[in-house]
């Protein structure tokens, strides 16, 4: 078959197990996959393809993957910070919550952080909010990857009236996106305070009949530690484990653990989303990350909520890891940039259990790709591809981006999204969250 | 006099005493200066510019202010990264000065940090370098402001054989830059352990005599701080207090300090320059800079040089010194958002010494300006302007930029440097540095 489209002569970050870095390459992709990726020498062996994009100066890598977020809460970006965590919660974050979201409000603030994400070269993010089905129809939409998963809790949440109902909800869009080309399910039980042991236990036994991720936040904050220990009589990780979550495990955070608890996580089919900004911002704690890493335990990053970070940039999230583990460990050598590229990327996928299909520029593969321009001053001059992006790139320079082939981005130019209508309706929500908390106090 | 521009409809964060932000509102501009600030219903009372720019939707701020650099390393960024600090040092970093440090070489790589410097929003900078002079002729050329600081040690420079001569020159360019609308000069001593007492007690009774800052690298690590302790009896501050060092003085870096050191600064003519990224980078540790404000002593933001950074935006030093410090001091109210920014605006102008000209949009200071879009996915919707600068904001937002009233910016173009001609030079530059370095092993 003919292909439709190839990539020539960029310099491509393959993220395959050999971390092959190919200078002057060629990208093939034919439907939503790669076919061929080799060295422009190579291209007589190749089809003719229908369009030719010459990439020269530019780097091509995988799409990032956001392996933790809540991405409707873009529309209450910046409405509260530099405060004590229950007071933000308490005043700002719950009562707004309250207010705005809707199933249309979900919609409207996961397009806004669709568009972000994308202009950021983010392919893929595992979500865990409310309305969940307003989520999958933006992606659908805008052609944008997505881990769903419904937050269930003992209470009731703004979609649902009682944890049965999102349980069962969970398992009809698991139903309903059975292998969908861009939509997944998990569940997401919000946290192990948050939900009662049978709650749990029931996650665990419908998560192993269907199959399905369980994405939970867990050893946030010490609290949560303290809490388990003395209300469990474990610490998280092996509580989890006792109401029988123990596979497909997507544990955002892990910032509060002990050896035991990481020697255990080793041994486990879970995943660790890593949400540094989130995590300083709310002087929640930092997660030894290389410590995981080292433990290969599948590591991927996050940008959890933009109420939280404030924005959902993974080349921010890049950054911060490899910085602040250095200087944690008092050691310069820690979190090297290519580990770091590695959890943006084929790590991520790892985590959320996708690592077959994407993460990767490799045959075979879903054609997620990044072209990103090098011909700017603060990526001048090029000794190292892999420090370029961790430690100087900027998402801005995220020129071109595909999902499953799908040019999402040309040019910095959304293809599949009005960009000033999502704009202007989620500056006119703002306008409403604000008044509307104002007349509360 | 009929002003010659004026910005209509931004919203201005005028970094006065006041910290006012006033939301529709116009900034006049006259020749080299601000004349008038306010709000757009207040025009009428003005008289009518030779030309106005419509900014609504932007945000106007003072030029950003890195109070620490070495500009021209932007020619070694990402050479080496991510291994021990006397490896990087030994085998890449100083390896690589002694072939590329040249008078040509310095001037190149300037116009490169330059470059990047105004598309990130900087309108002056501190540096710390070899061949000073062409550091400001660059800059002159460009229409950028600088504080040259001729790097001086007890030992032979690339571009002096000595120290005497190193102060000559220094005194030499104070006397040619007097009263220069871009460039001031600064005694750059590099070291309390590079240079030895009597030299800093030269600098010392010069920088006094002339009435020039001392801009000097001061308890960067924990290495420096044992040394000074037994080699001098005293910890670095103390110890450059005793050379007669006392007036004018910017610390860059100040990471090592304890109780006593704090109040002593707090008591002296002295500014901080931190260098967050870089601080982390090298794992040198992270300097107290909550408690450092919080004492009153004056504190700025630099990037140090791109080789340990690896790029010169002080967006990623706002954020990082906002998100670490809430991190390391566990509270997210520590280093708000509002406190940030006048670090990068005119903190750093007091750092400098240059507050009654520059670091706030006020009438009667000079046009150094920044606008930067806010129409854009991460920037929407907009609570709060402080929280989106330092936490959301991407260098990429500044749209155009005014050094002195002239734009050396606008809409991402840069006005004053050929941008493409500097790229190509700078990476023919890099394919020789790095063949010398590999012939040299």
């Amino acid at each position: 078959m003919r292909p439709d489209l190839r990539l020539d002569n960029g310099l491509i970050l393959t993220m395959n197990d050999r971390f092959e870095v190919v200078d002057r390459g060629f990208v093939e992709i034919c439907g939503s996959n790669i076919t061929a990726v080799g060295r422009m020498t190579e291209i007589s062996n190749r089809p003719q393809p229908h369009e030719v994009l010459d990439i020269s100066n530019h780097l091509v890598m995988p799409g990032l993957i956001n392996c933790h977020t809540h991405a409707a809460m873009t529309l209450i970006r910046g409405m509260a910070d530099d405060m004590p965590l229950d007071t933000w919660l308490r005043d700002f974050i719950w009562p707004a919550e309250a207010r705005f979201v809707t199933a249309e409000n979900v919609f409207t603030g996961t397009q806004l952080a669709i568009a972000e994400m994308f202009r950021s070269g983010t392919t893929l993010f595992a979500d865990m909010y409310f309305f969940e089905e307003e989520v999958a129809r933006a992606c659908i939409e805008a052609g944008m990857k997505v881990l769903t998963g419904e937050a269930v809790m003992d209470f009731p949440s703004p979609s649902h009236p009682t944890p049965e109902s999102t349980l069962k909800h969970t398992e009809s869009m698991a139903t309903q996106y059975r292998n969908h080309p861009l939509v997944r399910v998990a569940f997401a039980p919000h946290s192990i305070y948050a939900c009662s042991k049978p709650l749990l236990q029931s996650i665990a036994k419908e998560s192993r009949r269907l199959n399905l991720p369980v994405h939970i936040h867990l050893s946030e904050t010490d609290e949560e530690v303290t809490n388990s220990l003395s209300g469990n009589g474990l610490r998280p990780l092996p509580y989890l484990l006792q109401t029988g979550i123990s596979e497909r495990l997507i544990a955002a955070h892990m910032i509060h653990t002990d050896q035991k608890e990481i020697e255990l996580a080793a041994t486990l089919d879970m995943g660790i989303a890593h949400n540094p900004s989130s995590n300083m911002k709310l002087a929640s704690g930092w997660a030894p990350i290389d410590t995981y890493t080292r433990s290969k335990i599948k590591c991927g990053l996050g940008t959890d909520g933009a109420a939280s970070n404030n924005n959902l940039n993974l080349f921010n999230e890049m950054r911060g890891t490899a910085l602040v583990t250095k200087l944690l460990c008092k050691d310069p050598a820690a979190m090297p940039a290519r580990k770091v590229v590695e959890m943006a990327t084929i790590g991520g996928a790892r985590v959320l259990g996708v690592d077959n299909i994407t993460g990767s520029i490799e045959a075979g593969k879903a054609a997620d790709i990044l072209v990103a321009r090098l011909d700017q001053p603060h990526l001048t001059p090029l000794y190292n591809i892999w420090s370029h992006v961790v430690y100087a790139m900027h998402s801005s320079d995220v020129e071109t981006l595909f999902v499953n082939g799908r040019m999402v981005m040309h040019k910095r130019v959304l293809q599949t999204l009005d960009m000033a209508t999502i704009l202007a309706k989620a500056s006119k929500l703002n306008k409403k969250i604000q008044i509307d908390l104002f007349d509360s106090k």
